[in-house]
């Protein structure tokens, strides 16, 4: 089987025009199919508050309202999405923007939790038939973290599970592996030593750096979907700094987490 | 060849979601292969008062400079793009929202004129044989007004010669017709009465409806762009109420223009 990378790029690099742009040209020269995730940085939170639209988060997660889910809708699929998408075909990658609405990519349904956070999905399902048939005519898709539940009603998306889900469904066509790319090297030793960067990461070791607290809060949940994906027959996942993303898929960076 | 529909909706009808929706039912329960170009309503001009980014209009042309790229990109791409995506998937329509820029669809260059128009693209090339496959595996395309140049840069593009643009590349592979819907009940012999709907229009007719000066500054680059489409050999033309969508495609409402 073909690989296939899943690569989501979030954090400080989407708000860094230079950084971008050198992670989009390192990108597109990656020669094996890749689908690429995208965040929203810092640029909704900045669009609410210039059109004064107050913004709650919990747990690191934004409580989505009716005008915050405009805004979102605005940043991430059009903005974001679409500068990404430009910037690749510019360097000869034939990228296609897509939000999980569109060609009904991924379909969500509402959170149901004591805590109601508004229009935020949980991923029901993945069309990966029509992403194989993309993927497979040339294209590189680049999504936005904004699904739907089918009814009509667009949702917000955490962008690393979107990541997480597509890996796992793509396994049936696909020898797929899984990259969170950002602004650190990887998962630390030291969170305050960028050199102590952990590079190979096993479940049990998870459980005693989660116990030592050595992992910090925003680090969990990635972590917790990168062992999604594992147990779930994703080959490797790998976290590391969005600028060394070559490094990065050819295992010479960050973090890597297999099932071995 | 099977008969593809180029639709662009536009106007008021973009601005009043009970409208909108009512449209993008009777669209979606079209049963022959069509696509839907939209434009932007008064959202972007909206949002750039919001945000206190001035606004020129030159010729009822936005100029765009790079703050109002980014609305327009904002707006257009992202917030109405996938708001009319969701409904189409709620409606049982496999809607995929793209901008030009998605798989090259459209290229264009920055428009040359002695009056600078900033980010504003001229069409030069449509990916014909890529919307050709989508629309072939049962996907309906939404496109939204901006283009790209393939070289990075994004591009505000009027949605009309968009449409027609679509509609004239489309020939090889389908009996194109495009419908240009928006607010009013057609080209009108008297501007002031709704019911003057002229049915069918001929070049000739055109020339002169220009000279006793019976066509507004409005209505005027949507006809050139309606008699461009059929020189170049598009089937017929029509121009209505978006409301009647399904009246129109079958020819029993607004104006008429064919090349017989």
């Amino acid at each position: 089987m073909d690989k296939l990378f899943v690569i989501k790029i979030g954090g400080n690099i989407i708000d860094d025009d230079s950084k971008l742009s050198f992670f989009l040209r390192e990108f597109a020269s990656i020669a094996h199919p890749k689908i690429l995730v995208h965040g929203g940085g810092i640029l909704a939170t900045q669009l609410a508050e210039k059109l004064q639209v107050p913004q709650q988060m919990v747990d690191g997660r934004r409580i989505t309202d009716e005008e915050t889910l405009r805004i979102v809708t605005m940043v991430y699929a059009g903005y974001i999405n679409k500068k990404i998408v430009a910037q690749l075909q510019g360097a000869g990658c034939n990228a296609v923007g897509l939000t999980g609405a569109d060609g009904n990519l991924i379909r969500s349904h509402k959170r149901i939790a004591a805590q109601d956070f508004g229009f935020v999905g949980d991923v029901d399902v993945v069309n990966a038939e029509w992403i194989k048939e993309l993927v497979t005519s040339g294209a590189t898709l680049v999504v936005a973290p904004v699904t739907h539940n089918g009814k009509g009603q667009l949702l917000n998306t955490n962008a690393d599970t979107i990541a997480q889900e597509l890996a796992k469904s793509l396994q049936d066509f696909f020898s797929v592996e899984l990259v969170y790319s950002f602004e650190k090297e990887g998962v630390l030793a030291d969170v305050a030593d960028e050199q102590s960067v952990i590079r190979c990461l096993s479940k049990n070791d998870y459980v005693q750096l989660k116990e030592t607290k050595t992992v910090h809060s925003g680090m969990i949940p990635k972590l917790d979907n990168a062992f999604a994906a594992i147990d779930s027959g994703v080959k490797a996942v790998t976290i590391g700094k969005a600028e060394k993303i070559i490094a990065l898929i050819n295992g010479l960076s960050g973090t890597r987490i297999t099932n071995e």
